[in-house]
């Protein structure tokens, strides 16, 4: 699944299961993703929410899935890509689909909860939130060649 | 409520609602509270579950409760310190008790899940995971004055 769009990253995180709740990986100084840590925060979303569509100039997005199950869509619009206009959408949740995601700067994302409950995603990026490095676009723009279902 | 226990910091967090859901801010690297990032992971707690008791030689701890209701409870069994033998107890959970919270190695500490559904502990440790750096006490010893509910 890696490469399907050039540098994001799909990487299987570890999931340790206790009686009391499982111990979910993330991501530590020495996993091949880091680079440096700029901000660890979470973004909650109610079912059937969408957040959608952001890009960053500059940051790199490392995060998962701990709670909940979203659909995760790619766009990747970097004039020299090789991967120039592919567009790629995943289901991310535990138990089976359970990843570290990376994702460069210059690839577009969004997602959608499509749980019952709430879904949780905990990002650990390289750069401090700077609203000055991201773009969003609205979810009914017609540059990226995807339909939200709403 | 900071320095109850020497060296333990409850900063408050911000949390910024969105119609999707919330956006829960927990450290950055410019944040007082950072020093170097080492790991980030998340602990689930099922409803009523326990996690105690553990204490980390070298490890901080940086982490907040985004999803769920936990109690937490912290003892300072420090030879060293002012608040030798202090025994804290805390509710931490959105949207009146968000914190990030800080504790320094030498600081007992344990979970309880107090919510009606699953909760989330999301930790920013300085340092990787190393099983030699940390013990563990059984909930029921005689050490810690502590009886929990369960």
């Amino acid at each position: 699944m890696n490469n399907q769009i050039e540098g994001v990253l799909f990487t299987v995180a570890r999931q340790i299961e206790n009686e009391g709740g499982a111990v979910l990986h993330l991501m530590r100084n020495d996993s091949p993703q880091f680079v440096k840590f700029g901000e660890c925060y979470m973004s909650e979303l109610f079912p059937g929410a969408i957040k959608a569509w952001k890009m960053h100039k500059l940051q790199t997005q490392n995060f998962s899935v701990p709670i909940g199950r979203i659909k995760l869509v790619l766009f990747d619009a970097r004039e020299d890509s090789e991967t120039k206009n592919k567009l790629i959408e995943i289901e991310l949740g535990r138990p089976n689909s359970y990843y570290l995601v990376t994702i460069p700067p210059g690839v577009w994302y969004g997602f959608q909860s499509i749980s019952a409950l709430h879904s949780l995603i905990v990002n650990c990026t390289d750069m401090p939130h700077d609203k000055e490095e991201s773009i969003g676009l609205d979810i009914s723009n017609t540059f990226i060649p995807y339909k939200w279902n709403f």
